[in-house]
């Protein structure tokens, strides 16, 4: 298999972990969002969206949304789960990881940055558009979490949930928000023991700068 | 069961469709958005994210993101099927329905226009904005879908994609995008012909305006 991806997205970055958590290799192919490599006719021809991430799967098959992406991995590789087996238990993470992969990264991302950016907003603002989105909204994952006891977002074990949270928190604290909740802080302390999330890091990835 | 929603909200809408092909009976509430009822103290209690849809399950549990409310209902209800068997097939159709859900919806909702106006941009430019949205990503979803051939999104009966494309080409209409999408125009008239989409259509709901 061969994950497109950039260092430093937070999508593709939820992808690293889930291959890193079932233990599965991959190649790497490398896009460079600011110099805008995902736009490339190559790239376009791949994933129309001109997004990262693009998992290539062994067949040919390409695959895109990390959210799909890692259900793709969960259902054909089933071990260990990223999603347990009753249906309201997988809407309720589904839900959070949605209420992130949805709701805030799509709405804080480079080409949203840009279109703001183009609309002649200063920088400050534009920082702040960002800072605002992820407050909102991880202020409300918190709430989506606040009665559960378990290490992680959702039980002891990692799940789709932690995938979307760890590199949600990155991207509060690059855009200078408040990081105060602390039920998603300690998903993340439990997160930064596991092997496979520390080799997911956007800085332990070979196109790191 | 009761869902939560409003009628012109395209996310609801989505699971006003899963619902009615499934032939499932529930109630419907109401959250004016343009009033922000859905950010009155009692809604926050059911949904900290402040978003329709949530539907009330029988138990009471809250389900949020219509995406995974819908996959819920999949689970629960098999008959019809909103997705395919094969990991493969089911990645390809999440994937197209999160290109909708995750990267043209949430960036051309309410929410983020109202960001937009207050930050002075004038109305102009912020219907420009969510067309603009809107106009990229149907453009990557009819590319998504170019080579499929069946009456429907993914093949001959209607799925999770099909619910996502109809409710995505009446906001694209709203915003006076120009609709030129051959394929999705062709899945928007194969889905009007049937009593589960119509049912669910903004106008034939109880608190249409």
């Amino acid at each position: 298999m061969t994950l497109h991806g950039y260092f430093r997205s937070t999508a593709a970055w939820r992808v690293r972990i889930a291959l890193a958590v079932k233990r599965l290799p991959y190649d790497q192919a490398f896009h460079h969002l600011r110099l805008g490599e995902q736009r490339s006719p190559s790239y376009l021809g791949l994933n129309p969206q001109g997004l990262v991430p693009a998992l290539v799967v062994d067949g040919g098959d390409v695959l895109t949304q990390s959210l799909a992406i890692i259900e793709y991995l969960d259902e054909t590789h089933p071990e260990p789960p990223l999603l347990p087996s009753s249906p309201l238990a997988r809407a309720k993470i589904r839900a959070f990881a949605q209420a992130i992969a949805c709701d805030i990264h799509p709405v804080q991302n480079l080409r949203v940055l840009d279109r703001l950016r183009a609309l002649g907003l200063k920088e400050a603002e534009v920082q702040a558009w960002a800072r605002d989105v992820i407050d909102q909204g991880l202020t409300a994952c918190e709430r989506l979490i606040a009665d559960k006891s378990g290490r992680f977002a959702f039980g002891d074990s990692p799940g789709l949930a932690d995938l979307c949270v760890v590199p949600q928190l990155f991207n509060a604290r690059r855009f200078g928000a408040d990081v105060r909740w602390p039920r998603l802080l300690a998903v993340e302390e439990a997160c930064a023991e596991l092997p496979a999330f520390v080799v997911s890091r956007p800085e332990n990835q070979p196109d790191s700068e």
